[in-house]
């Protein structure tokens, strides 16, 4: 039985629009085993226990970059990822699917080989590289679809909260609220407070990652599809904390540099909003991980 | 004698347009000394040898900043750094005044308030920040005027190369070329590849620099104000060169990795364009330095 764990990631960053994310300790845990059946899928609403299921679809494409048949599988998918909740649920589903691919055919795969196929598949790489190589990366794919990251690191100081609310956000809708094009002046604020935060991340200064995320490209316009952001902005603001969209949302990340300070915001927000879930996390260092089990 | 010795910076590096500046070994040389009559300046053209030279006007602002009178003073200026070509002369002018004020009124200052108040004379710090901390810098300054600095190691293996045409450009025209907005598509690869800029130059690996200085923001419309450019551009893209434009033109900065290819392209370039200069340089990793001379 091949097994393999995804994090669940955390797009954007806040100022890294579509370029950087975050992988974190949410798993999605897919199992690929043979059948007899041609295709058997646990673990998900039945709608999605078909071939359009998008492990399947990704587990195809892998034994197609193989040129291999596609065997009979049982896939069972076991995901504590919330769906379109800005999580990249999306993504741990196409990076399982293909490396279970490559697995099942004892195929080794770079990170960066299995960071283009399935960026090719996503559309854009920045919820599947920090899946892949685990921590925060800045990743893009170029005209010839070759992929670049950056991994970087993080300083242990900072400390994360994820407040998921209870509803989701179509990826579809959150690109629909934002305008086409953005000022020079803009454009120039975002890409020195995005050299600013990868730099502010390895440090420890409250102030000046507190500085660095003040998105200008996407939060302005999606906070609106996010009721209940201003009250959260609110009580982050006032009680030492940054805040950031957590890709295109629902989902708002709490960044905080004490447990203490986390401790009391989560139960704030939690008072005023019963029904969202709100977790502490921390950061996935290691991104993907599979092993195969022969006895099973 | 206050002696004090500024970097020409080289500002932009392609993709960081208005937020990145590298300190090069071209030098402005600065004397302030007491002076029987109020004012005057030597070695600049005799209609700047007045009250309106750049150098004075940041001399009286450290005086005022300092709630000093301004004192009789004798300047002295010797440059390297030739005007109006992209090496941020000014940025000397106004980097040595202030400090020269500082100095004279026996008052330390830090880097980063010296570069704060720069950055409010010159309206942006790409090029007093690494004139003051040496090497490859990122600046901003905020809304209420404090300077963000991030200043980034880089590998000892980029050799560069000064090709500065025998014409000005004015930044005013420089900037009236450029459109007012940019789609967030350009935005996004502005931004993901100056985070792989900032990366690469601490590395060793031409191709990732090569793919990370693509710039979409200026050079795609201040090529056409360069005359030459595209038979520059053709050279160094046939003999493993980065070429970039050196914060608003004339100049053209050259980047390889080793000395030998440095040596042929100058050469190359140099045989066609008989009337610029072309000339290797280094990275200034010091910035700023003075000294104060009590036998003079």
């Amino acid at each position: 039985m091949i097994k393999i764990k995804v994090p669940a990631t955390s797009a954007n960053l806040s100022v890294g629009f579509d370029c950087m994310g975050m992988a974190v300790n949410q798993y999605a845990y897919f199992t690929f085993q043979n059948n007899s059946k041609w295709l058997t899928i646990n673990g998900c609403p039945k709608k999605f226990q078909n071939e359009n299921n998008l492990v399947y679809k990704a587990f195809i494409k892998g034994c197609r970059v193989l040129k291999q048949p596609v065997p009979n599988v049982k896939i069972t998918i076991q995901t504590e990822v919330p769906v379109s909740r800005g999580l990249g649920s999306s993504a741990t589903c196409i990076v399982g699917g293909l490396k279970g691919a490559f697995e099942w055919f004892h195929h080794p795969i770079s990170k960066q080989k299995l960071t283009q196929l399935a960026a090719t598949m996503e559309g854009h790489p920045d919820n599947v590289a920090p899946a892949i190589y685990g921590g925060v990366c800045m990743a893009f794919n170029n005209q010839n679809d070759q992929v670049h990251v950056v991994k970087y690191p993080v300083n242990s100081i900072w400390k994360f909260l994820a407040i998921v609310p209870d509803f989701k956000i179509s990826t579809q809708e959150a690109r629909t609220v934002l305008p086409e094009q953005l000022s020079y002046q803009d454009a120039t604020f975002q890409i020195s407070h995005c050299l600013l935060m990868t730099h502010a991340i390895q440090g420890k200064r409250f102030s000046t990652l507190k500085e660095a995320m003040q998105d200008q490209m996407h939060e302005p316009f999606r906070k609106h599809l996010i009721k209940g952001y201003d009250q959260v902005k609110t009580i982050t603001d006032q009680m030492h904390g940054i805040l950031y969209i957590s890709g295109s949302g629902s989902t708002l990340m709490l960044i905080t540099n004490n447990v203490n300070d986390r401790q009391k915001i989560a139960k704030t927000i939690q008072n005023q909003f019963k029904k969202w879930q709100v977790k502490p996390i921390s950061i996935d260092s290691n991104g993907i991980q599979s092993e195969v089990d022969i006895n099973e």
